[in-house]
């Protein structure tokens, strides 16, 4: 990947701050939800801060529109560029669209439509390619070298981070006594963002990640102190395909407390029960945490639990029960 | 039926009044959301009073709990009864168990199964019939006969109907300025309560009704000026197959302004679209007024329209869309 920072970065408590302050005026601060039925089941407090509810429907709003602010006139001419699996391809395309700027993404071709049609109607222009990594990475460096697109990387990138730690420093403000905050894993942008501002803003908070045994590089390369990439990764949890990067794995490596891996059924059943009890529509990856949850009782029982609900955007077209 | 009050009985702003503060300590006050999309699409402002995220996921349980709570200490021991297709039966079934009274549900045969669940897991004693009014009614006399049961008659009763205006008082108080409300109509039960809830709290807002078209006893005896009950109800909105009753026509005849009438197709759309862009589960029954107000542009520009989005228990296993 040719932009990837040969020393790793470090993201400031200040970082988090103005980040906070510059994208709260058009971000929303989702709601946080509770549910009696789930703090029954899990014999916890749960709070669901609902990035559901977010612009574009996932948090991936908050890092697109951070890293889209900080752009020089120069790179704004131009027009940014991104591959993404869906959720920050919309994301950086509003993000984009509202502040005049031109942007092109990079889509696998099993992307949902839903999410490519939501792309497509937020003004981008989107390129498909093959659902590889390697494919993704190679159209993207392509129209980069011939256009001067600037890459705003889906999360190997500190303000997209930094943008994504805004979800739980709201959270935080809510519910400042939480024990432990949970996030899916995926590339790691919202749990490298969410332990910072846990790190940063937080009481002794325990971070824990939710993440599907089909994709279990984060589980992996945690145990083993190296970075250990998915090959073939498989799973319903679309947005949780992608591998960690250095960049992510450092900052998950000193500030996470574990992984905790799923199986797809699992995830199938926590999303249907959120569904069903809660009322809400969360996307595959969003019940990736919330499995977790609910399969490791002895870990979380009688604690405060913030659960980062990552998004909603599912193509209900699709058999998920 | 053997409980209809010959003479029609007044609902007054007191007794509305008493059965918010009766019953505001253990329903919620439900949030109300916006969405920007559906304010483009429909070119007015909408306010959704979100009664999906009520006990039991849907507004029944306001006027189930408002009746239960004024029950006699006999009619108490004894225990109460019920037909309902639904969500009333839950609402009863739960209130009736926080408060130590032991409910009997009559319910149709064809019930959806995560509705009967629903209703056996509050601890309530089902008794099942032919799906027809007439069976229902016939069952539920023979239990009373039999056991003394108080019949909670799920919409002509006047505690009901008190109960069930509770969402709309709440929606006035958050967002007073309304030029419109509109509900669902079945029964008439919420009808009635949100349109009492306008007379005696709101300023000049006019109630309009959705109801499907394959369930229209309310837009025919609304312009016919006299009940005429639905012969052979058939719609996905499973909530609204019931009829008017003298008591809910004579509300609705006196201060509703119009019912309008939607396809099955018309709401499973705008069913669909709520469920993609708000991120949230609402029944079918709830998507009827969200047609009517998509599908009646002229009447509703640029006015500030609430809508009781009134309960949100679907069966997953359904296909829908």
């Amino acid at each position: 990947m040719s932009n990837i920072n040969p020393m790793p970065t470090i993201i400031s408590q200040s970082d988090l701050l103005e980040a906070k302050a510059r994208i709260s005026p058009v971000v929303h601060n989702t709601p946080i939800l509770t549910s009696a039925f789930f703090n029954s089941l899990s014999e916890a407090q749960l709070f669901f801060k609902c990035e559901n509810f977010q612009k574009v429907g996932a948090f991936k709003y908050r890092g697109a529109t951070n890293a889209v602010l900080q752009l020089t006139n120069e790179q704004k001419s131009k027009g940014v560029i991104a591959h993404s699996s869906g959720n920050h391809a919309q994301a950086l395309a509003l993000a984009a669209q509202v502040h005049g700027i031109k942007a092109h993404i990079v889509m696998p071709s099993t992307a949902p439509k839903v999410k490519s049609d939501a792309v497509a109607g937020y003004g981008a222009t989107i390129t498909f390619c093959e659902p590889t990594l390697e494919a993704r990475e190679r159209t993207t460096k392509t129209l980069i070298d011939a256009k001067g697109y600037t890459e705003i990387h889906p999360f190997d990138n500190d303000h997209i981070i930094a943008g994504q730690a805004t979800a739980a420093m709201e959270l935080l403000e809510e519910v400042p006594d939480l024990d432990v905050i949970i996030s899916p894993v995926g590339g790691g942008g919202l749990l490298s963002g969410t332990a910072l501002a846990a790190h940063y803003f937080g009481k002794n908070i325990k971070i824990y990640a939710g993440e599907p045994l089909g994709a279990d590089d984060a589980k992996r390369s945690f145990d083993a102190g190296k970075l250990m990439p998915s090959l073939n990764p498989k799973t319903i949890a679309d947005g949780l395909l992608t591998s960690l990067s250095p960049r992510t794995f450092g900052i998950i490596q000193k500030h996470v407390t574990d992984i905790l891996t799923v199986s797809e059924e699992e995830i199938i059943d926590a999303m249907k029960l959120v569904w069903e009890r809660m009322k809400i529509i969360i996307e595959p990856s969003s019940a990736v945490p919330v499995a977790a949850v609910l399969k490791n009782n002895s870990l979380f029982k009688n604690k405060n639990i913030g659960i980062i609900v990552s998004g909603g955007n599912v193509d209900l077209s699709r058999l998920y029960f």
